[in-house]
């Protein structure tokens, strides 16, 4: 196969940087670009953009000159625009790069919802592309660094058990937030109830996930989103009521069986979901990076008495849960031939 | 009021250092004596007791001498033994100083569910006391931390609409591990679940504490505990299910308008519950000590999609989770004339 | 004494917001008036500035209305202003109120330096104070938050050795950098060196507190300045080279003896350093709010190998380095008589 | 070359566990038995040792039988113990393994001041090695995880401008306690003077390194030890003296120059140091896993007023600091010919 060629739009935040890290090096891509904002335009990229994962930034990337957000800017030949755009600005441009014929695969928000865009986790629902068949420019979307380890833990079940309602508390982290993100202050040995609208964007997400294409599945979420002082990896506590309500045993065994639906994928790990019978995990900080941050943990999966069953799942929030999530999905696209 | 001569049982642990700290200087009770395990006894209190808790053991306390947990240990006269005793040996030493005549106040769990044990938070079912009247000795405890707040946010709600059902998270402070508890290694930049049985606890105490003296409430409790990396204070994340699903507006007017049914005490504050409006609280270092501890700290009551209401509640763990939650009782004892 | 009165310059930031905290009940002062930058004037205090400190805004200030940081926007009759501005606009606008006449009692670093400005801490070099004789309006500093317990403990040290040299290192809390200050994503579970000038500041802030009021003290000291994930409190590591090589037990009954230059102040605690004998304290949750945040507590002061002495000592950034250092200059002012 | 059959003793704590991760892919050696305490013998590794790192107990070993810990325990053949046993045993039960024959690579700190004994970092120091020549049995110790930083950012400067005396103060892990350690009650939001002995240890093993192999260097070392809330990594701050003050830029060029005495050896990364320019830097969390733990960063190398120069280094305490540093001093001996 010949690399394709992929521009990073917004390379310079936290969740770019996650992209530029994963895509240095990448059997399918090949960078052609990095953009930025106004403020990052005609620096170089290791100037532009202060490294703020481990290490250094990767001295292949580090002396490219940022280039403006525009499908203009691009070089010619580029076909995807993976967006690592922040969503007070993503809408518009990620429309304008697919009104030029992009497959703009993004982390953005903004366009989740549209009827004309999947909303794709690659193992879970990767029949929701088919809204994109027979368009050059489209636009792809991951889900919610929240939402995603609820739905990989909750699809091997979803096919056998269909969701009838779930309660869900998180317990997230500040990478989340993103570069400068949480303050210091707060989260210092304390913890707060996220300020925004995750809580919403959870329930309607889950529905669209684990639905058909064209339709969201009927099932009510409501949950509690909560920062805690952890740097990266989302925990969530699930209570969930499935129709034909399995035991534990059934429910952890089609969760270690799962293999998802999605083809071989460079970023999809085996397993996807690892179910550890400790007590006292998953834990942020020891299960976080499983199968390079692409496998999701379970644990405590037991009898609820008011839903039926719970169960604790943790997804790495900026790797599976963003750079890594976008990414498999243009992966995903290049096996399924969209991007043709 | 002649000041009531009382003992502290376990006085060397976190839970006995919040005592010490409650009671030294204290409006009814006098201290007559501090226990210890036999590793403590004969030991000055200061040397047994490396302090734990801000600033330095109380120099009034710091030259007494440990003694044996015995009843006969104890100064005659000592009417109120304060039990800050390890589960693991409470439950045989309590009766034995029940059995000596002593008013056992207990924050241990091993009595909690016996049928002629109060489990009591005074502000929400004093009325339970009755089971010891006309007793000399008996025991009185308190609930374990996580459910305290839980059961006072509950409380008001009850009252007009019965719970039928809830499904809890917890994001618990280290202490209520005692010291040294959690290793400092899991929580750094982690969160676990609890390994123990605390969500059985809470299921059944909140039962009991929400019931009547002698019938438990019918409601089913579901609880997901996690350890955060917080110092003291346990906030919750509840979704509930009420008769009569009140609004949100009128569970928080309710709340706003409780004042318990506890004749005043020292320990108890004005107001019992604070409920913010503000979206990021409660926050655990910013609100855990209010009212001294004491008081308990609402926010985010909102519809829920699957249980009706939702919201957070946090508690001071060790505080009005355990230390304070026993000297109110306590003190509920002496001004409902249960200690003549 | 009639109440004098005192306005909060920047009163929205945490500095302005712990000025609040500390001013609402002052036995010496009444505030007239509130101000901040743009973004605030004309808006309720409870509004403009969201309360980042433990509770609520208080309620006898929330409802006041924000104004202009200018001279002519303050009630006639206001004698202080304290000013709690960000150094990036201090420098002139302290400058402005100085030339109408006010009492400039500053936590700003930019007139520290000034020949014709004090920088004082109450009870090590009040005589600095002489410098303003005579003047209506004039700058009164404190120091930097990380070189007051530095200078603290070397006080009683200096007056019977003086000191020759010293190696620092800084152990700093988040709340140094006010807020939102420092990313939570680079202090969990990580500390890193202050990228500011903090480092020169402790060096000749040191200089100019211990030395006469015209004429800096001639010693170096070298200063390695970290910020931890700490939320409060600032400790520091001390080698130092004293002239005479005094004991540790020598110097640790100097620091115990001393009781400061300063007439009795609201501010200003007994004793003024706790220097404690546990080998594990200081310990910054534990200790830093001894005398209401404003007492230093200094440890493990022993033989250095290359220095001759070495010690810890800790102190509350916020208070003791900033809010309650102003305030505790201002009380000196109120005091000696300078505000006549 | 054959696998070299090595043992692990104390093979359940945090070290042990650490040399269980790297041992089980090894280009030299081959795990031949694990031994531990009484209360581990005859279990299952997996079992006996609760895993403590991230992800899982590696499979390979998991049902592996724990042996006791003495020479007659282990498999006829087994060449090198290498010891992370605690240092409350270490020092008679290496004495048995050496007068057994074994090669005893050890990180404990029981023999490390013994003359015959070599205290070595492979590329700071391997001709101390020559300590144990011609014998079969005997003992390599590797330095106290705290030093190591220090020593290995001084080796370099050390070969132009030898040391006169350095005052030095850290930022040390939890995990230097090893399991369970540090509380975490002491450590969220907290830091604290390390109360035992590592400030000793680190002035005499920096003498014994950085001299030749049967004297010491005469150079002091003052250290402050402190632990602060981070999970892996130990952050130094150094003032040092160095005859012939070179400049900061002098020193950087050393250091970055500076490939280690040692052959090449599977541990030992290129480079040996990185000297970063960043301001905040080195960052625990952001630096801590260079060289897959093996590299040390080296930051703020600047000029000091008291000492001549001062700079930051930091290294794992668990890897560099104590398993790696065992295992790449059994690579030296084996690449060295001293197993034969």
């Amino acid at each position: 196969m010949q690399p394709i060629p992929v521009a990073i739009l917004g390379a310079t935040g936290m969740v770019g940087q996650r992209m530029v890290e994963a895509l240095v090096h990448h059997p399918f891509f090949r960078v052609t670009a990095l953009t930025g904002s106004e403020r990052s335009v005609d620096k170089r990229y290791a100037e532009a953009a202060t490294w703020r994962l481990a290490g250094d930034c990767p001295p292949q990337l580090a002396d490219w000159i940022v280039r403006p957000t525009t499908p203009d800017a691009l070089p010619a030949g580029t076909r995807i625009a993976f967006s690592a755009l922040d969503s007070a600005v993503a809408g518009s441009i990620e429309e304008q790069f697919r009104a030029a014929g992009f497959a703009v695969v993004s982390n953005a928000s903004n366009h989740r919802m549209d009827a004309d865009v999947p909303l794709v986790i690659p193992e879970v629902n990767p029949d929701h592309l088919a809204l994109v068949d027979g368009r050059r420019g489209f636009i792809v979307t991951n889900p919610n660094c929240g939402i995603i380890p609820v739905a990989m833990a909750l699809a091997p079940l979803q096919a056998r058990w269909p969701v009838e309602a779930a309660t869900v508390a998180t317990y997230q982290a500040v990478s989340g937030a993103g570069y400068p993100g949480e303050s210091a202050w707060d989260m210092i040995g304390s913890v707060h109830p996220h300020a925004g609208n995750e809580e919403d964007k959870m329930a309607v997400e889950a529905q669209k996930i684990l639905g058909a294409k064209d339709s969201a599945a009927p099932f009510a979420v409501s949950a509690r989103c909560v920062r805690v002082p952890v740097a990266d990896g989302h925990l969530v506590a699930v209570h969930v009521r499935l129709k034909g309500d399995p035991s534990p045993e059934d429910a952890k065994a089609a969760m270690r069986e799962w293999t998802g639906k999605a083809p071989e994928l460079p970023s999809s790990p085996r397993p996807l979901l690892v179910v550890t019978e400790r007590r006292d995990r998953p834990s942020t900080r020891f299960d976080v990076d499983r199968g390079s941050g692409m496998t999701c943990t379970v644990g405590r999966v037991e009898r609820c008495s008011v839903m039926g069953l719970k169960f604790f799942a943790l997804a790495h929030n900026t790797v599976r849960g963003a750079a890594g999530a976008a990414i498999a999905n243009g992966e995903l696209l290049a096996v399924t031939g969209r991007l043709g």
